[in-house]
């Protein structure tokens, strides 16, 4: 953002005159679009319609699991090792939950509150437990911190992941600082990728011993653009020495259905000995018989992936018309800056600071409803009031089109206004 | 057991070599038989194969809900009205979950340690807490309590439900007794139904404000002999002025296939909107599809009474063989008791004090497998050392005709040397 500087007082009055008019212009056309959901469109649930209309031939597993009936707490061994391919983790690791990605860590959470790990005194039972939250960051992960009551502490991204050296400073000096969250790969909302060294870094560093990354690697195989890779982050912490550290989570919810796929939590042996006694508790088991039709409809990890190369050519023309849209209206602006995603769910727009609630307001206004402002920030407080999520995959290309135009015009229109306010 | 006193010391000593005698041809068979498992048979689950064969003709609900997408809290409409037509529960009582009524109890009582209800302190902040265990019971219900470190209190049961007298007295007296759980119809492991007068005295006794009744409903459309009807606990709690004082749940787990079916919660609407609040942070939904695909097969309330009559029809058999060989074998003996039960999934026996873990143990050593003594008690300590549970379903009918024979002899024998301790 270098040339803000570069409008005088007349030219923003100028400019002020002409962006209103086509914002006037807008706001005749009375729409009602949306640019806030991140949830996939109908149009790629259907890529998945087989799962609705297949009959299962077998409910045996290959170990002669009668999936109809009880038990199994770690999931059938067809989905843990489908699993295991795709995202690379020794089946071991591995246990294949319900529907819902989130309700597995906000259950592990959970269990670090109550129970504690390794001997490591509950969470519950501290005077003060604190969380590291890359901000912008996702709104879900946030919320569970503040239903428990840990404390956020916001991390500022860079494009290579959290600042790492924040980090490492954050929890060198205070023990009561006991997981990050993260994700890691096309970060929501920034669609950011973690560094090799980001990776590293977080394996490495010094923490205390009940210390977890929840790694929610919710975009894994969600590529766009490009396909990134993400270093193992199972072997990085073997390798540093703290293997119990972290959790990995992934689902099949924007790979088939949302809701209605599988999830995964993997984690070091020990650790999932220790989660298997607290869930044995909880559940005698999760719904083998989606696990079967998922396995069966998704086949193995190639087929998979081939399934998400569908996926990516529903959402290159949104995304496209997101970041040409931005790349064409506010490049050079100065009142915007934004990272290119090369997959995932998101584009997150950075306005000039203070400019975020006034331009989702006025979007509002004109009929296009955004993710609110400070919703990706802990405590839904953006410290610097900038940051928008843009979710391009739910509207239809016509009403994304139309919708990203307004926005543009709204963050130009907010930051003009922002600028006369202390323009002379 | 009255006439255990009829037996003299030589009786006994004759008795005990005949049945030895007996014993000894039974492990000469090497039976390798299992009356453990609370689980449907093979023949049961069949009934629902439809589930597993029938194509989806439409995703969207009839509120126009797309069921392979996120949202949904509460479940599906159509679900809700299948299980409130079915229970006569108000559909703004229940929300639909997911596979598991015992992760339903398991979370709402994570909510309580944590959050407390309505303005209570949460339970993980008091010194101690208290539930009250009807017992012998469901030894997961007190698998939970003890995970939690929830102090378990022994309830008798009598023909009726929990001595009442005990569970008022206790109530009255202690603000720390926080709960109790039930399973009022056909209840694990005896079988037993709640009058009327038991469902009115726990709507209306004296207890702490957050004491809460966990009513799990697990066999309530479970018949198999007669269709014993449960006083509506909603309706007896509203009437008394303790509206939040039940959680009910219930599942399809037992009616189409364990684990791969939908359960529920209900409750009053005070304490609906309290757990909504929590589980919107837990998870964005539950599996909506399977949801459907469960109403779909089951339809309606009546089509649902339809089916367990085909359930009935297949657990009829094996319930008689098991009831009529106690009869035959051990009524008169003084050695043993037990109640029949119009349905549910276990037959209970009461041995003589102090023998129950010897007969599973001689059970054990010919090859039939029981559930362990004392496994239907809190700490699984049964004070008396008597109550064994049987698990009529699972095996084959002939399986079962063998294996029900041989406990009994089990029970005689080891009645027999316990007598024999004493006898002059």
């Amino acid at each position: 953002m270098n040339n803000v500087c570069a409008y005088s007082k007349a030219d923003l009055l100028a400019l002020k005159s002409k962006l209103e008019l086509e914002y006037a212009a807008y706001q005749a056309r009375n729409l009602k679009l949306d640019m806030s959901r991140g949830k996939p469109a109908s149009t790629q649930l259907d890529l998945s319609n087989d799962i609705l209309t297949s009959t299962l031939t077998t409910y045996t597993t290959d170990d002669k699991t009668d999936t109809r009936n009880y038990g199994g707490l770690v999931g059938i061994t067809e989905a843990r090792k489908l699993f295991s391919d795709l995202l690379d983790i020794p089946v071991e690791k591995i246990i294949v939950g319900g529907n819902s990605s989130l309700n597995m860590m906000y259950d592990n959470m959970i269990r670090h509150m109550l129970f504690g790990t390794h001997g490591c005194t509950p969470w519950s039972k501290l005077d003060k437990v604190r969380f590291l939250c890359p901000a912008p960051g996702y709104d879900r992960h946030f919320a569970i911190c503040e239903e428990l009551g840990i404390e956020m502490i916001n991390v500022p991204m860079t494009s290579n992941g959290p600042d790492m050296d924040f980090v490492e400073q954050a929890c060198a000096a205070d023990d009561s600082i006991k997981g990050i969250w993260c994700v890691p790969l096309y970060s929501n909302p920034q669609g950011i990728c973690y560094s090799d060294e980001t990776v590293d870094r977080l394996a490495k560093m010094k923490a205390a011993p009940d210390f977890r990354i929840f790694w929610d690697n919710a975009y894994g195989v969600h590529h766009i653009f490009a396909e990134r890779k993400l270093k193992d982050i199972f072997k990085a912490c073997e390798e540093a020495g703290n293997p119990n550290r972290p959790y990995y989570f992934f689902s099949t919810s924007k790979i088939t259905f949302p809701g209605a796929g599988i999830a995964l939590l993997a984690t070091s042996t020990d650790n999932l000995e220790e989660v298997k006694k607290h869930m044995g508790i909880q559940t005698i088991g999760y719904d083998k018989i989606n696990q079967l039709r998922t396995v069966n409809f998704l086949k193995n990890a190639e087929n998979v992936r081939a399934h998400m190369r569908k996926q990516a050519k529903e959402l290159k023309p949104k995304f496209n018309v997101v970041l040409e849209t931005l790349d064409r209206e506010l490049t050079g602006s100065g009142l915007a800056e934004w990272e290119k995603p090369d997959g995932g769910y998101f584009v997150a727009v950075d306005t000039l600071d203070g400019c975020a609630k006034a331009t989702v307001k006025l979007a509002k206004e004109a009929g296009v409803t955004m993710t609110g402002a400070g919703a990706t920030f802990p405590y839904k407080k953006d410290p610097r009031d900038r940051n928008i999520r843009i979710a391009p995959t739910y509207p239809t290309y016509e009403e994304l089109k139309v919708a990203i135009e307004l926005f543009c015009l709204c963050v130009k229109l907010a930051g003009v206004n922002k600028l006369l306010e202390t323009a002379e």
